[in-house]
């Protein structure tokens, strides 16, 4: 199967660039980088053993690229409106878009520009960002989980789940509804408050009031997943999480990254319509709202 | 009568002074400032007209002050057992002792230490502050609020009221559990809040954001004062407070101050007992429990 990889960021450039180490047929579309990956190749830093890949299959426009048979997108979910451009050339009737983004409601924003298109959710268990051009860091951990999205995309999402383990990464299925909110547990926490305190995820598991707090809004998060209709989560997954968090090396999110870097946060995917849905199910989130409200007037200063 | 005033900062050199000022007997206790307000007096420059005063019957131990009819105490929360020294020489058997505190549980701290003292609760809505060495700058507002606590104290909590009209302060008395909190309306989401994001209130009435999450906040407070028993308060309360800040001029609470100085802040007394007692009650305020946290984190750092 081929690959393209619309994004080549910490996500996009590390599972692509995993895929195509173990020799599968990977394009990139890149950005900024395009001259220097084209030139240098790209160069990934690993706590799992650093590689280097020479003659990547580089590209400034999608329009040059060939249609494949999976497309990953790692943009931010704020850039899927570029989507509308950039995807059709990749498509073939059968291709599977990979949504490899943070939040709620991205899957359902794309099906409605390509209602054909088979979509599935990528939800990444993993620290990993571009820390310079072409130079990926995967700092710790690594899971991906796969959730189809439109019906009929259940058997590539088994293949890509394949290429991915044949290439070395952990990965596997879970059902949709469940895979994004189980994502949403960790991120709807760690991502706001490191921005609101200007911290990492260590430093907010080391205060005990804030690691209570964690809990809470993680709480929040899981009882607004149950009123949505997810089953097979409880407050053990919030503990699980937790303790996931603490073996973690310390760790600034995306949004804090994003943040510190001037690029917009990822407010409306993270937060916005998580919080509608969850309001609309009558199950409010108050401290995650708060939080949010927090995250709009640090992004308005 | 006759007045001490325990604390010369903002909020009792301010109403210390204007008593002064009216010719009444005031006697200022001063730590730091002790040398130079002995010296070249108490400056008050006030929204309503500058004033200063000179011959101030300056202190720097309790010990040599007269017992007096009144004493107005003004310290931080924080500081209230220093009040088992300092308040013994200033008791006569029918002295009031006048809390101007913030915060749930100042009169149950102190009458627990002085089980005979006739207290009073003293809520001001004043925007003030000490800015150098015996200058105290009055920005807005000044009201003074004045609710008997320990039974008896009603008649003294009277004639105190006619002594502050008298010095130009306008001073009303209100039912002690009612006044309290009331004034944690306000308190309990600006102080937390021009720290937590860095701010002033006026920043965060004009971001639509912090706006509503203010006043999700203050209806947490008026839902718990209402649990602990509080009739007299209800959304409407929220709204007053609202446009009551919405006219002020740009202001950082005592918090804000206190934080931005490398003080302590004023936690316990504003938020944790509080949020202690409203979960007693079976209303708890999640939103200020979140905040609460995040000032231990911010305390900690």
């Amino acid at each position: 199967m081929s690959y393209s990889i619309i994004g080549t960021g910490g996500i996009g450039g590390y599972f692509g660039g995993c895929l195509a180490r173990a020799g599968k047929e990977v394009h990139f579309l890149l950005h900024k980088d395009y001259n220097f990956v084209r030139e240098h190749g790209l160069q990934v830093n690993s706590c799992r053993g650093d590689f280097h890949l020479d003659g990547v299959n580089a590209y400034d426009n999608s329009a040059d690229m060939p249609a494949s048979d999976v497309v990953i997108v790692a943009l931010k979910s704020i850039n899927n409106p570029l989507l509308k451009d950039l995807l059709p050339p990749l498509l073939k009737p059968d291709t599977l878009v990979l949504l490899i983004e943070n939040g709620i409601g991205v899957e359902a924003q794309v099906q409605a520009m390509f209602p054909q298109a088979l979509l599935a959710a990528g939800l990444a268990f993993i620290c990993t960002a571009k820390t310079g051009p072409g130079v990926i860091h995967h700092q710790d951990l690594g899971k991906l989980t796969i959730a189809p999205y439109t019906p009929g995309a259940e058997q590539r999402t088994a293949e890509v789940i394949r290429d991915f383990t044949e290439a070395g990464v952990k990965a596997v299925t879970a059902e949709y509804l469940e895979a994004r909110w189980k994502k949403q547990v960790w991120n709807m926490p760690f991502n706001g408050m490191t921005v609101a305190l200007n911290t990492s995820t260590d430093a907010l598991m080391a205060n005990p009031s804030t690691a209570a707090l964690i809990r809470a809004q993680m709480l929040e998060v899981i009882a607004a997943a149950r009123a949505l209709g997810v089953k097979n989560i409880d407050e053990n997954f919030a503990d699980l999480m937790l303790e996931m968090t603490a073996g973690m090396k310390p760790y600034a999110p995306s949004m804090k990254l994003d943040h510190d870097f001037g690029r917009p946060m990822e407010i409306g995917a993270i937060y916005t319509e998580a919080l509608r849905q969850a309001r609309e199910a009558g199950c409010p989130m108050p401290r995650l709202e708060m939080l949010e409200a927090q995250l709009r007037f640090i992004e308005g200063r």
